[in-house]
């Protein structure tokens, strides 16, 4: 019974190798390649644990850092949407709750309810582990993009109030500190564009 | 104050993002390419999320997880040793010590004594938690090997005794029964060539 469990949990682990091969819109710091989501979720994971300080109400870090290992692994069937993509959002969530019900049906109960559980919290976006986790989603491609000196800003022509729109409520919701941060790089990144106008 | 401990924190995340550019020696499952070591550390966090209940004694899945997350950072610094490698271990820990030194004091503290912390107990391997941690970093690149039809063991000439005697007594002491299950694929994979000699 323990075996039949433990083969399950194998075929999960080897299926979500996968998300190595899933290609990002941002790339590296270095500009060497694009990112993969694997390693996005990595890096995010970090960034809960050393920001979680930052949050705007009282948050688990440990859950928090569960549902941004765990948050891009539907990317394995449906790939990644990029913010800038224009994609609907009504299709994205839909093909990616199917996704979710596949990839983490692959595990024993009751350990495969309990990750689409978490998941579905990250989607959701209601309490306070799920807000802080979407607001760091949103504040690392935007560093990457400040870092990298535009990237995929530059590539899509994204103007100064569409980058206000598409990160700001999502990170001023779960960590206002971090997007009164966030607006002084963005707007000092914008400048020059906005005066040559 | 909170400013400039914001800004060292940045300054880490920002630097850790080149271990998504160290290579390991360990190929992705579909032989695509080498794996790096940023998205080894979130599959490695994975293998903890999924597989705590094999751990020898009672561990703390989120301490395994948040070492697992750390556990290659010093990589930066001084890349990846391989197992097969021969690499003199009392070096490797020497300059592997001064990377952790240098890369979790760019952290405000205690933050980067914390994460330090974690990171020299990972590597004494004497508690639960660490014991299980190692047993995960031995376990995810055998399983590639056996799932790859051999990887680094066929590229490096690896035998049947070297495998049990690099992996072996890791994994059992921190996860048992994993290793039960390891040594019947390990054993498994070299029959053929144990036979033909």
């Amino acid at each position: 019974m323990e075996l039949a469990s433990l083969e399950k949990q194998l075929s999960f682990l080897r299926e979500i190798d996968r998300l190595k091969s899933v290609v990002r819109q941002s790339p590296l710091l270095d500009k060497s390649r694009k990112e993969n989501s694997a390693e996005h979720s990595w890096h995010l994971a970090m960034y809960a644990l050393v920001l979680s300080e930052y949050a705007c109400g009282p948050v688990n870090a440990n859950r928090v850092i569960q549902m941004l290992l765990l948050h891009d692994i539907v990317e394995i069937d449906v790939g990644d949407f990029p913010i800038h993509g224009g994609s609907s959002a009504q299709a994205q969530a839909e093909q990616e709750a199917s996704a979710a019900l596949r990839l983490f049906g692959l595990l024993p109960q009751p350990q495969g309810d309990q990750f689409l559980t978490l998941w579905q919290e990250f989607e959701r976006a209601e309490t306070e582990d799920a807000k802080f986790a979407k607001a760091l989603d949103r504040f690392q491609p935007l560093l990457i993009n400040i870092f990298a000196g535009g990237g995929t800003w530059t590539e899509s022509g994204v103007s100064l109030e569409q980058v206000l729109s598409r990160y700001g409520p999502v990170i001023k919701r779960g960590a206002p500190l971090l997007w009164t941060v966030c607006e002084q790089w963005v707007t000092q990144h914008f400048a020059p564009r906005a005066a040559s106008t």
